[in-house]
């Protein structure tokens, strides 16, 4: 059994912590909190041992005078495990990453740190094998996981691709309330936008960038994308649908037929299907809102920004630790647990 | 087993059949839809039988041709029911009436028809003894569950109360994308609005009188309740809150403590605690907005629309075939089977 | 002619400036900006003298930097002006109110400040009269103001009245997009609120208390309120109506027959009769949403947050000037130049 | 004087008639209402003489039983005009255009209807000359408009161009409280969008596709635009925003500086700058969000949808009636009038 720390009980630490548990082969170690708060009740709740993020006597004694059970800080909680996901809110990177080389154990990013940081990133689709045995990685984000479940099947198609991508982003997460904009659109003003170039960090042959804006919605991304294909790429509508169809985490349906046209039925369709938090870790592709036009590809997909890079996480365990070097064996047995756990 | 038939598989009436469902003592004999669609997998998935609103031969046979297994029109269902809870959207009510009387079962509305036309309404906690072996009746909506859960038990304690309440309701349920408005306040211009003496159908000796505006959430309605209590009443903030803890349904929580400060951050909280649909049956009250100035008691509380009738449902049916007599042991019985469900 | 100083040239303050710049009693002397912004550039094209909120020379010397004439600190401006309005963000009353006494000049500040800094506070309609020849006061909020101009004419006609309002309010004004939230509603949990009690400071016979949330638009707020009347009040519904349309800066108009049904087509008629920036000075108020059953009257009333006060601001001058006692002479005076600048 | 009809005096009817008026060479003739609403105390504040939609003499009386004076049915009004500018609210096109025939006077179609209706479509810096005494044409949508205001130039310098464009879309008017969504993102799934390519109705040399969204926001629309450039272009990002500069009804500021970073920091600015309704007839481009990279030019451009078409109505008189035959000094002559007025 692998041993994973999860450091930084959050948004998608407690994601990941429970795709994890649901699998055979691994199991938490522990997962930290920076202080008593209702992380600490569902850690509890959940059964898994709660640490804090400080190795610091004061900040754990405020756990137990909480009423909580605290096994200590992260540096106990490394000693216990064969590696630690990180999911601490950014900014703390650098720092992290000196404390998990020194504990001797593996060690996982995630998208909201740089590539440079890392050396090294993943996406299950992408590059498994190239990840085989690393020291360390980093998941990307929830927008390039998304790219990559999409474009890399169409890379291996064609040998070649060019995307141009525009995101449109949730301004903030369900259960954030703080943040804005009511009622504006926000476009990232530096432009080509770091997003979409961010997936040459895991397949360096696609060419692409992107332009990003922040909209009033806190449920879904949307990416509007724009692929140009070689000359006689051979493609068609259909054989590209059919494609995606074949490859794991896409869900393809027909807007017309179901009713489901925009975000909001998306994400009550993950509802219904009765995934915990009412998740969709697939990427959402419109059948009726894709379409080969000679040589350039126009596709929409629906991203849910809390969800698609969870299993991801869990096949990176794999590849760190070597115990399955078949990217499609690590992603069905990945996900038939998570199927297996939420419904 | 009780037998139960879904006619209406929709946003309620799906949350409606899986609560039923996990009972020991109900089974749902079938479930309705108007036409093939997502639903019917859903249905199919959870081993609903499905049936078709309409005693329609080509209607059926329209499921038959989209690849679900029909079993028939709705007369056929009731022909197989001992009850039926109708989730239907509206406008249907008094034409469904009739089919349900002639069919000689028991029939069980929901808050979108009058009471005027069931002549009989249910809350769980305020007149479950008076609905026991009645033909049918009416479970109230969302915010006259809501109300009836804090207000009862003041009107218990006090003997009388008078209640003004503004409800700030959600303007669309989350999957409906087509309803607005995206920047604006709407109020409901008809004074006093019909939400809040829609209390006195399930217990009379409530008065009370509301306002009613829509705002551009999709998440939960919010009251703003200020009671008058009547003089020498005895109580006081802290003994209103044990009060209400006593009493099922009711979640008590310090904003200030936990951060969930908003619908936002409560609707997080029941993502957390795991319930399909990330729903939340209970009522929310924030322990920190309760104030008891005099005679006068301020509080808020928010509902989740789509499930705080649910639970409700169920004990009505228990209600109606009379097997339940007591209504504190049919909440606790439902309660027990839908977290043993969802968690 | 009376000089005036706009300290903080911002959403209030430059809708001020215009709103006393259209009188003929009285001239801008100048107005503050904390560092050269587009803000400038409006007071240059308006043709108001620029002065930097601090008396620092690199500050002041920025402007000139940035291309723009600046003609000093706030201490230059309260030389050369009779009465200063602050309009600065808050958290710098109590500094600023120090300021202007050293230059022994009349100050006025906005409802930001609580009542207790100044000991004095101004509603035109409540107490006009209190105020003349005072050293100094405060405009009321938005909220306060909108609360007084309805319910003064009502305690006026009553002798006595107790009041619960429920302030549903914009989370953010429309030029601010960084504030949430996008999908949820915030209730203010330090219940009763501090926002009806407010017009206490103007009028201390009404009897009111309040409960606010805040939710996601950005255009107005609504107020629903609740008012108890005293027995034998000798008011109809048509009455209190009637009462109302006699008084300044209210708009009675029927949402049935105008389509004017939420708060949208409330601003889209502001923007049609043409007011800068879209504004609406005077309370909304819905006939078909006035009701009075037995002793209780409801009612809502919609706030156009970031201009109600301002034609207040100009009456405020005149009567800490004493160049106008009554204060129907000084509202109709300042109306009127309103309007005829904007229309 | 060219005598102009407004056939109905709506969102956009009511923006024309006010910049026609403001010109010195036309007159509005009359506006048409189908019903009395507020809209006719607007025209009637305005000094526009009121018509009725409708031939009809029962309709016609509404308007004097309402107490209007109405001076008759649409058949009444083109009697007495010279061109109709046509702001009815679609579907009706091919039955006015029979009208407008008929009477024998010039019409103006909006972008609402199709090219293939009008035969001729019409952008003040795309096509005057081609409209100089056409029998009557068709302007272009405000997302059309729009796009011809950046592409235009940069054809006109490179010789060809080829643009994919994603229009992150309001979707609703600041007006409109009905329609939704209010918290997800509704793709146009019949993928490329009619948008992009109708601009090849005024240039047909502009190779364009596009994709679109509609987000839960109410005052502008968003382009996210990509552009390759000829080989050998001889373009800098400096050289394209000079060029722009030079073109009229672009306004191009500075985000980083200006503090403008959304679109609803420019919706603030239009107030500021005090046109009616806050209207902003330029197109806005962030300085900063504009970048060539190679032959690929990135950036955004914000569209007020409810006025960027408003000047382009009176130009196209002006083409119609052969009065004005210079492109540049129509659009001189129009901006200069409108902004007389407004400011």
């Amino acid at each position: 059994m692998i041993r994973v720390a999860i450091n930084g009980y959050g948004t998608i630490g407690k994601r990941v912590a429970d795709a994890i548990s649901a699998q055979d082969d691994m199991v938490i170690s522990g997962v930290t909190k920076t202080k008593p708060s209702f992380g600490c009740d569902l850690a509890v709740r959940k059964g898994y041992p709660l640490y804090c993020t400080y190795d610091d006597e004061q900040k754990i004694n405020a756990f137990h005078d909480a009423g909580y059970t605290c096994h200590g800080g992260l540096k106990t909680l490394l000693g216990v495990s064969d590696v630690v996901v990180d999911c601490s809110p950014g900014k703390h990177g650098a720092a992290n990453l000196e404390k998990y080389k020194n504990a001797g154990i593996k060690w996982i990013f995630q998208g909201g740190e740089k590539h440079e940081m890392t050396g090294l990133s993943y996406t299950s689709c992408a590059n498994h094998e190239q990840n085989l045995h690393a020291e360390g990685t980093r998941v990307v984000s929830c927008n390039t996981t998304g790219l990559s479940r999409t474009l890399i099947p169409l890379l291996e198609s064609c040998g070649e691709i060019s995307v141009e991508c525009t995101m449109i982003r949730r301004a903030a997460d369900p259960g954030d309330s703080d943040k804005g904009p009511i009622n504006a659109i926000k476009p990232v003003l530096k432009v080509p936008s770091h997003h979409g170039p961010d997936v040459m960090s895991v397949e360096p042959r696609i060419k692409i960038n992107s332009l990003a804006v922040a909209v009033p919605t806190t449920i879904m991304h949307m990416h509007a994308i724009t692929v140009t294909l070689p000359q006689g790429h051979g493609m068609t509508t259909e054989s590209i649908l059919a494609l995606w169809k074949s490859r794991p985490r896409i869900i393809i349906m027909n807007g017309g037929e179901t009713g489901i046209t925009t975000t909001a039925e998306v994400m009550e369709f993950a509802r219904d299907i009765g995934r915990t938090w009412g998740d969709l870790h697939e990427i959402f592709v419109w059948e009726d809102g894709v379409k080969l036009v000679d040589n350039t590809l126009y596709y929409f997909q629906a991203i849910h920004q809390e969800s698609d890079v969870v299993p991801e996480n869990v096949d990176a365990i794999r590849a760190l630790m070597g115990t399955e070097s078949d990217w499609m064996a690590s992603v069905r047995k990945t996900d038939e647990a998570i199927t297996r756990m939420f419904s």
